[in-house]
């Protein structure tokens, strides 16, 4: 086999890799100090490398917002489709916040850019918006079905669904790698505790330290989406 | 009476009528554009006034910024206090929450700005956090109480704060003034489910359509602070 064949899957499993590296090292950037505060020689400088080398992974600044902001969605609409198939509507609803959770705090940090939707291009805006709202839409579907089958209690499905998001995102601001709590240890207990405001079965209690969940409870890494190669 | 002597209340609330909806209006600009994408030139631009006359009220963007964040930890300090005298822990964690929640959504907008701590002094700061630290440790010894009265069950009073005030402060992002609820039932809805989330006695159903909430109901704005005049 010739390394030339060879070389393409490796050099292209590296490329994408890379550009993981940059998104959420960029996603982390533009949450610290917004879009228009962060340049990318910035960017460039804390991953140790050129602009221009930058240049190979995206056109522009623009480009990159939108790209954080479309990983993210890869990874929401991941955690819809997967949870899609669980027993009832509230146990269809708390696995998707768990997963995102977990996609957001994970080790690794995640793509979720807080605010800075102005900032992009209106044709990336509106493709943001339009599967923001497909995710909106899946979870509200879940809180809907939910109540169908009595899993959930009557609640206003759009309300609900704010409500958790602001909980979920809030989340990017206030956790630190290096912090007490694992992102799947506080992913687990923000969804126990998002569950029961919702839930026809409230639970008696809660978790009083997250700390003790195991970690190897949490969802796999491997299970989560990786970030699209460019086009 | 002499004219002067009356002209001097008068030109004082005046001028502290006028700083608050400038506050108010740079708070929506840095939410939406962020810090480093906002300008005084385009601020005094939306209030209809030059860039001149916004120095009579703040001597620059950096110090604007700062007064957004400490009118809204003023307004939240104030929710605090007026809570301190309910009856049980949980009460007075919901109460503060509703009292938050109605300043953030009220008819003339906010002074929350969601992010862009960074973007202040040092000292600043350092102020910002040291009041929004004494807020959180308000909240979480009412949660703390709620527990201990039996009105709140076993918790992380950390984790739940932090998930309620990511779904309160997510408020700022998503409520439109001119939808179809306004900013006092979304306070009531929201400050209902969060109860339900820790509430040792968790209602069985939920409000199912918020704009069924009389806002007579609503803790009236004049029960609200004011923004602190200048120094």
């Amino acid at each position: 086999m010739s390394v030339w064949k060879d070389a393409v899957p490796v050099a292209s499993a590296q490329f994408d890799r890379k550009r993981e590296v940059l998104l959420r090292e960029a996603a982390a950037c533009f949450n610290r100090r917004g879009y228009h505060g962060t340049s990318l020689t910035e960017i460039a400088k804390k991953l140790g490398v050129t602009k221009a080398a930058l240049y190979t992974y995206v056109p522009s600044k623009e480009d990159l917002l939108y790209y954080c902001h479309d990983a993210a969605m890869d990874s929401a609409l991941e955690s819809l489709h997967k949870a899609a198939s669980a027993g009832t509507g509230l146990q269809r609803l708390t696995l998707t916040l768990r997963h995102y959770l977990e996609m957001m705090l994970g080790a690794e940090g995640g793509y979720v850019v807080l605010l800075e939707e102005n900032a992009m291009k209106p044709e990336h805006m509106r493709a943001i918006v339009k599967r923001r709202d497909r995710f909106e839409q899946g979870l509200r579907q879940f809180v809907i079905e939910g109540i169908a089958d009595g899993s959930i209690v009557r609640c206003n499905p759009k309300l609900a669904v704010f409500v958790m998001m602001g909980a979920l995102n809030w989340g990017r601001k206030w956790y630190r790698a290096n912090g007490s709590w694992s992102g799947a240890q506080i992913a687990h207990a923000m969804t126990e505790m998002l569950e029961r405001s919702v839930s026809s079965t409230p639970s008696p209690v809660l978790l009083e330290d997250p700390a003790a969940v195991d970690d190897a409870e949490a969802i796999k890494p491997e299970e989560f989406p990786k970030g699209r190669p460019l086009a």
